[in-house]
């Protein structure tokens, strides 16, 4: 085989067979294909597309390329949970502990954030002496102890993947529903749960910024995963609006807690809820019904609250911060942003939100950028409120002043701010099965 | 400006500008873009296309990314010929002296040949004592005397063409019209005519197969030159048979001379004079019938013959050889190749045949092979012509009888017996002005 045929194949619209792929993707790993060939090939895919079992066979062979963990020694249906990444999106850190109160065990693997979203596992390090960084036997020693671990992914979880994304990122061939989904599916397949649940975001602070793209791409996702064999389904949410209130890591997790303490923003936990209660249905404890009934129980009678405690002492952290917020890292800085007229907010440019989230240290800019846990942003108005001048639309803290002084000028143009407010739509826009 | 962008927008389908164009080539050529990022684009131009005004900036980029050779040395309208490559493709050596012989100045950059097609310089080359590797001085005071000179092309011609054609070459990004067309006007531009005349090949034996395709390409070519301010015609040739008889450098050098002498096959003197005329005519020294008139005079009074003999004995090779062919070096071995029955030639794989005469020794399978001048076959059956038993079909020479075995399967499988022929097409399809 020859890899000049495989990027004539693909350049004149025809099929690659399961060989081809495995083909390019393994030889490429191996340093055997040069970066300029691939490229080549990754805009004949841009431009020419992939059928869906082009798509499920590269996640496969993707999914192979690395580590591929075997959660068999836990007992149970696992069922893995994923989002494509929003501002303010802490669904996991509630919707793990609920899925694990209701005896579903959450085996899950999770990154960290970059750019103008954040990530799990930088939020749960927010939590004083908490590590992610779990061999393979703590991780299901603990999934089998108490139920749920939430850890860092390995090093070499679909490092095909890695090494093609590092070329997309470069050859404009990111925003391409295939490769985009192969992607993602590709370290979810590696990360060895039997059944997925997608929570797609859609809008200005998502990745697939029309519910067109985002409903594509979640059909793709779908169909990948059903291809493989691992049960899939995925959820379409607004993030036009960030989740909640708070952006930032440990402003976050307080959040999180308050929700699991029922005192939470109410969209939080809608979404949660839903996502919570098609995980569990997923691992097949019941009908749709008896699912959300479940997961709203265990929200309200504690035990998903006792649940994430359990989980931060299991993993070092220090569980007395569920009853005292005050054991966080404390920001030095903090400024209160008030409104200087009576107005309403129409719209809200939630990836440029995120972006002075990150100015303000709580995100990355690079892979290298290091996170201050006690920066972010609590946004008090959000998209379909009013405004009375003087009154408090948004605080922000930061250990350092001139940053504060950046991410506000970010922050006020991410507020498209009007005298009058369309009725909003729905948080949950669709269900793809 | 960043690269990402000019992928993205050519991606996207849209126009790049003179500048985006100029910024990725000379980039490119100053090794500040990498392969990968280019050979992106060049897939996105293939499946995307250029307009007109892009390919003849394109052209006119790279063509600038060298030496431009100035002719303004010379008096008069300099009117270049190309042909894009075919198998016994001799015209170069019957047209040119035609031209001087008219008193146009003929100041010609060829190439060598390589796969199947052989190329002007290589012939020349087997003239014994001839040099083509000419300085600049040489090159232009040599038109200045005689009114014509043919050199090897310079080293520095065009470089950025040789680059991204290297990278077309390994990336399936070769079979562009666009990109073959700007690729083949940047030489030509740079070789410094005033104006050109093409002629494109199409068939079996040529780099583009069919009529259609063949036409496309000429209609590009004719556009850049006319919009570089180069005017530019091109006639399209049959190359789904061999020009002539003889395949092979001292062959087709023989029978080059054998049709200054009036003695030549009928198929080469007819496209021959074609384009002499049209090369006489954009010079502007007289209208078509005219034109064509000249150059039929030149080749019976023999004053073309004579402006041959007085550029080999200018360029240092032995003008004797026009009287005596055993000047030529002789090859050592020969094969007569008969028929075994009453047959008729329906049709001939000419790519096959170049590369039947390119196993015996005439071409160059890589570009460090070297040539056997006397190398090569001499064809005396032709598609559309009947065959006896024991009759002969082609002659094969070489120094080597290991290479004639081998050839001769190659030259077996070239041609397609059958029991009677269709009527030929002609061998100048069209014109394009």
């Amino acid at each position: 085989m020859r890899m000049y045929d495989v990027i004539e194949k693909k350049r004149d619209g025809k099929e690659l067979s399961y060989d081809e792929i495995s083909y390019f993707i393994n030889n490429y790993c191996n340093d055997l294909i040069p970066d300029y060939q691939v490229a080549a090939l990754l805009m004949a895919i841009f431009l020419n597309g992939m059928s869906e079992r082009e798509t499920a066979d590269l996640t496969e062979i993707m999914a192979n390329s690395g580590d591929v963990i075997d959660l068999s020694a836990i007992d149970g249906i696992k069922v893995d949970k994923h989002s494509t990444g929003g501002v303010g999106d802490k669904t996991t850190l509630v919707v793990g502990p609920i899925v694990a109160a209701c005896g579903v065990p959450v085996a899950k693997m999770s990154g960290r954030g970059l750019g103008h979203t954040g990530g799990t596992i930088d939020k749960l390090e927010s939590i004083p002496g908490l590590k992610t960084a779990l061999s393979k036997e703590e991780f299901i020693e603990n999934v089998n102890r108490i139920g749920i671990s939430v850890a860092g992914q390995t090093g070499n979880l679909a490092p095909a993947d890695k090494k093609i994304y590092a070329l997309r990122d470069v050859t404009a061939t990111v925003n391409s529903i295939p490769l985009i989904a192969s992607s993602i599916m590709s370290k979810k397949i590696a990360c060895g749960a039997d059944r997925i649940v997608l929570d797609v975001k859609t809008g200005s602070g998502a990745f697939m910024k029309t519910l067109e793209k985002s409903e594509e791409l979640a059909r793709c996702m779908v169909k990948i995963g059903n291809n493989l064999g691992k049960k899939t389904v995925a959820i379409v949410t607004d993030m036009d609006i960030p989740l909640g209130n708070a952006i930032g890591n440990s402003l976050e997790v307080i959040e999180a807690i308050d929700t699991l303490k029922g005192n939470g923003p109410k969209d939080l936990e809608e979404v949660s809820l839903c996502l919570a209660a098609k995980m569990l249905e997923l691992a097949g404890i019941g009908d749709e019904s008896y699912c959300k009934q479940r997961a709203r129980e265990v929200l309200e009678n504690g035990q998903a609250l006792e649940k994430f405690a359990q989980m931060i002492e299991r993993q070092g952290g220090i569980p007395d911060v569920i009853e005292d917020y005050d054991l966080f890292k404390k920001p030095r800085h903090m400024y209160e942003f008030t409104s200087e007229q009576d107005c309403c907010i129409e719209k809200i440019r939630t990836d440029m939100l995120g972006i002075s989230s990150m100015i303000l240290g709580a995100g990355r800019e690079t892979k290298e950028s290091a996170i201050d846990y006690s920066a972010g942003i609590k946004l008090y108005k959000k998209t379909g409120m009013s405004v009375k001048k003087g009154e408090l639309i948004a605080t922000l803290y930061s250990d350092d002043t001139e940053k504060i002084n950046q991410a506000l000028e970010t922050l006020k143009k991410s507020l498209v701010l009007g005298d009058s407010v369309e009725p909003q739509r729905p948080l949950i826009l669709s269900y793809v099965e």
